[in-house]
């Protein structure tokens, strides 16, 4: 397979730059090839604006996704954002990795996601009518991808448990796998987290580092998070509002849009 | 009053930008000191990286937090940060205006966010022992203020709906109100949401621009989110989970944090 890992960290030297060397060797001793993004050894620019339009006349409104949508459909899309269009092209697997920063993903990797997922690539794109509502959520330019998260966070687990004060890590990260990954068409695998990364002795390293290789060994068979399709029949179009008798009765929130009997939020 | 408004769009003559001069008008109109953080206009610098730490020796390792931490202390972080502190430490109210992207905030927001948000400041002080895990969710630097977001998005209300597509707006915005800024002391009030912000006609702005400005005479009264406080006893200490006879019997994910009987998750 062809494996491409956008890693957002400043510091090769950190944990995550470890566990991304444990994740690319064991992926390339599989025989698999990887491309890493690796944003700030690139020097991504990281907020979308006008440089990103050059061709955008200078006393026009810069309106992030008519200018996007403008400079993808003419191939004026500046060169970084567009050797990124080709590596997701080129991928069948799509790995971000990232300290879990703010309960998000770093800056520098946000502003790679708005300035690589384009208008007319990775959103507005498809028919919209009374039976579809776009290609998205589950159909795009992405389908036939997988993706997943490598994430590392400060906090315990049990913080970012069902009742943890931080919020449940599947909840937390639901507009990253559900907004952003599955949006284009991307399969999302669940994620890999590493909890407490700043406490880890040799010993948790190894233990971490082992689960992460057994992750990228299983990468094609582990089974993606049952998101519901959007134009599979279970939304109503336009208000995309799961249908009455779908999901547990008065359910609401984010674990509506997993497939009946799937049985958990990830 | 003193009003911190935090700007994120890259386009002065946007629907954004006409929304901030709105807001702006009103409070001066309402006799309050007003300052704004425009931040692409100010040419900030999104992504936190070594140019954060002019004194860390180029042979160590950038450690975020570490290295945060240490500048805070030594009094040595950059000058822009400084004085994006220095206006939160001023403000009363701090209000974050942005579009949607992707679900969350641009990334030059979240840069600020990770670069203003220092350690030693907004997060990783106070105390942590058996009764109480460090100055955070509801006490901290920015504890006495009050906080609230202006966001437009480009989708529909209902697709933010309990049951729609793209997940409660409550649920997406989460992160924000509780993990960045009830975290470090404030005060959330429910956030001033316009949706399907690129179909807006005359009318539509004059409707949309009264509501904001009801919103800005009412910043003093209007109720907060009622977000439990970490130390006031609702959690187990280390594991920060909610104590098991508090919330509806087995219930799990963000409203769990909301007081008992505040009756919805915003």
């Amino acid at each position: 397979m062809k494996v491409l890992l956008v890693f957002a960290h400043p510091e090769p030297r950190s944990l995550n730059g470890a566990l991304r060397d444990v994740a690319v060797a064991e992926l390339q001793r599989l025989g698999h090839e990887v491309q890493v993004s690796d944003l700030y050894a690139q020097g991504w620019k990281p907020a979308i604006d006008r440089g990103d339009f050059p061709t955008l006349p200078p006393d026009e409104r810069l309106l992030p996704t008519v200018a996007s949508k403008a400079a993808f459909d003419a191939g004026e899309l500046t060169q970084d954002v567009r050797d990124e269009i080709d590596k997701l092209l080129w991928a069948d697997v799509v790995i971000l990795q990232f300290p879990l920063w703010w309960f998000s993903m770093p800056a520098i990797l946000k502003g790679w996601v708005e300035r690589v997922f384009a208008c007319g690539f990775a959103y507005g794109v498809g028919e919209h009518s009374d039976k579809r509502w776009g290609n998205r959520y589950g159909e795009g330019v992405l389908a036939g991808k997988r993706a997943m998260l490598i994430v590392t966070t400060g906090g315990w687990e049990q913080h970012y448990g069902p009742r943890g004060i931080n919020g449940p890590i599947d909840d937390l990260l639901f507009p990253i796998h559900h907004g952003i990954l599955f949006y284009p068409g991307c399969e999302v695998l669940p994620p890999y987290v590493l909890y407490q990364a700043g406490r880890l002795d040799s010993a948790g390293f190894d233990a971490a580092a082992e689960r992460l290789r057994e992750r990228m060994r299983t990468l094609a068979e582990t089974p993606s998070i049952p998101y519901r399709r959007q134009n599979g029949g279970d939304y109503l179009i336009p208000t995309m509002e799961l249908r009455p008798e779908l999901g547990a009765s008065g359910a609401e929130g984010f674990a509506v849009h997993l497939s009946e009997g799937s049985g958990s939020t990830a």
